[in-house]
């Protein structure tokens, strides 16, 4: 028992405005929240009193007494974040400002089930733990992301196409038996973009994030909010068509943008001119590793081969044409791209750039910047971070 | 000088509350705010004092005294709502409860630009308002939509590809020198959206509303809010790309929705179809009229005539195929069909689910609702009037 589990709600309501302004003086508060300075005053005293708040250093101010910045306090507890990809896990402790204080990635494959990936999740986050000396008891907050539709209130995945096996499985009700603190989980590009959110304190009120990696899948962020849809689906643009005549995807549609320009159609690509004799380059790289993946189709890019220039310049030129009818209907001010794609550089984001503003009308597009996301590839994990300590706050304050 | 030009921040509120709940007991009232009962029923007692507010019957209750249903005092004045289409425009002068008091509807042509089209509307205006007796100084707030991308906080169209006179004329400065009331503009199809969640008291958080006439646009509702986007031409789907292969449109991309789909795409086929001998039907009409129209398409189609019925097939599909998109995108509860083509009938309604069931993932359509708009013709309009007095409220609750 913790005085954190007797947040009241004016105070679960200041440490949010803190968590997410990353610091902020008495008087922001007041501002932020529509207190009283009597009231902030006396919230914040309250919370420095109990541990939960601390203050550090000086703001500038304009004159008169200056303004302590508050933050959560650092012994307040650790955040637990997972991301998982189709085929990789990330696992993070993070502090209460979510700077990691010890952090495992390696290789998974989401196919071997929720029993299989879990239990070495389960056992990554306890071994994560010791690593930075800290008990299961000081866990706060538990967020994880994974690559398909979620349904938030149940933390469980709902009919996942790229893993089946995990369909209806409580991913919360498993993590959670190790640990009085709540699990939330999201899909993984919800959490990128909430992550942008919290590294932009909410600046921008409507973008969107698109993730390509063996899938495509996009965050919006609608409102100054992350937007879920009304059955968790919101985002799920992997399935777009592209091209009415194109190849049939796994979904039984033909012309799918993910199965035209995601990892996996850029690695087939890549093997067909490979094996057409169309690049030296790719033909050696599948000879001496039996397989091409879409990194190698980036080396070889940055080496100048024209294949697989012309692989990826196609995948930018189809993602950019999807986003286009994506720009006319929401008209974002940005729009940010991650997953593994980041790495296959600037020739896909010029192509994604050309496509957009080819499709898409003068007046969305006017303003529009498009970029890769800036918090790159460790957006999924900030997102599990901010999911876990944002929610856990929402709980206590509810149940005040 | 009224008693409206004094209200104070929490009084505002209560009014907003009242009109969106379309009539509300001081304890819902007090729920609906998370006000306490004492300070709902003190604010409350203000606005009946100055007569803003009324009592009208009783509400059911579960025992106790019966609270009184609280409603907008209907002396309180007068709404402007006009609706300005591609063709048509109708103008109405609305009681504060949305009762239309008068109406008049007329042809119109936006083309013959901003001074032709608003001085009859002023005129208009004028004339409805003296029909039932009103004076200009009882207008509360005046709403109008418009058939293209507006820039909400300056009231006047940007870029407007129907209508490109209109580009940068201020109708709100130009339509408040009559009035001593605010003045709103907003995209048509956006009002259409924000009169849906107005009928719904906002029980639908996140829906869309597609309207078909002669050009194609979508109105987003997120979050129990109108979403604008940022620049304000969120929504603007009519040149989304449905066949890279399809006709030039005007925008000069190809295969835009609007250019294949739309009203003025759906009268070409049908006048192709009577000159290639393909419908006597449509022939008799095209000799008859000169021309023929997508309500005459509609006629034609009624009486079973082949080549309308694939005009009409067609047309929902592509509007189906757009659709899908945007729902696997969005995720929305319900999307509501609306504007002239609602009037071609039920063909057009089930090629449009079709092809929406056929393109989209199982968990986006699993729940979804598609069908026309309940409020039908009258959704703009409608519109106009919730904008005229949200915003009125909301500026008036700003400056106190």
């Amino acid at each position: 028992m913790t005085p954190w589990d007797h947040l009241a709600t004016h105070e679960a309501a200041v440490l949010q405005t803190v968590f997410w302004s990353a610091g902020a003086s008495r008087l922001a508060l007041a501002d932020q929240l529509a207190y009283s300075k009597t009231k902030a005053n006396s919230v914040v005293a309250g919370l420095l009193d109990q541990g939960l708040l601390e203050e550090t250093g000086l703001q500038g101010s304009t004159g008169g007494r200056r303004p302590e910045t508050l933050q959560l306090h650092r012994d307040l507890g650790v955040l637990i974040g997972a991301d998982l990809g189709a085929t990789s896990v990330d696992v993070a402790i993070m502090a209460p400002d979510l700077r990691v204080l010890a952090h495992h990635a390696e290789a998974a494959d989401v196919l071997s089930g929720p029993g299989v990936v879990l239990s070495r999740v389960r056992a990554l986050m306890r071994q994560l733990l010791a690593q930075c000396g800290k008990t299961p008891a000081q866990v706060m907050g538990i967020g994880l992301g994974v690559p398909g539709p979620v349904d938030f209130a149940h933390g469980m995945l709902v009919n996942p196409p790229l893993m089946p096996q995990w369909d209806g499985f409580s991913i919360r009700d498993y993590l959670r038996e190790d640990y009085a603190a709540p699990v939330f989980v999201d899909n993984d590009v919800n959490l990128m973009a909430l992550a942008e959110l919290w590294r932009l304190k909410r600046s921008l009120p409507n973008f969107l994030v698109i993730k390509v990696g063996t899938g495509i899948g996009c965050g919006i962020v609608c409102h100054g909010e992350v937007y879920r849809g009304a059955n968790g689906s919101a985002g799920d643009v992997g399935h777009i068509c592209v091209d009415a005549h194109g190849p049939r995807c796994h979904c039984g549609n033909l012309g799918c943008v993910e199965a035209m320009a995601a990892g996996p159609a850029m690695a087939r690509r890549a093997t067909e001119a490979a094996l057409a004799g169309e690049s030296a380059l790719l033909a050696e790289c599948l000879q001496n590793n039996g397989v091409i993946t879409p990194l190698d189709v980036a080396q070889a890019s940055r080496q100048g081969d024209t294949a697989a220039n012309h692989i990826i310049q196609d995948a930018g030129s189809l993602i950019g044409q999807m986003l286009a009818s994506m720009v006319n209907f929401f008209n974002p001010s940005h729009v940010f791209i991650g997953g593994g794609i980041t790495r296959i550089g600037p020739l896909f984001l010029a192509s994604v750039r050309q496509s957009v503003y080819k499709r898409s009308l003068a007046l969305s597009t006017r303003h529009l910047d498009i970029q890769f996301t800036p918090l790159a590839e460790k957006a999924g994990l900030v997102g599990a971070g901010v999911l876990a300590l944002q929610e856990t706050l929402k709980q206590r304050g509810a149940a005040a």
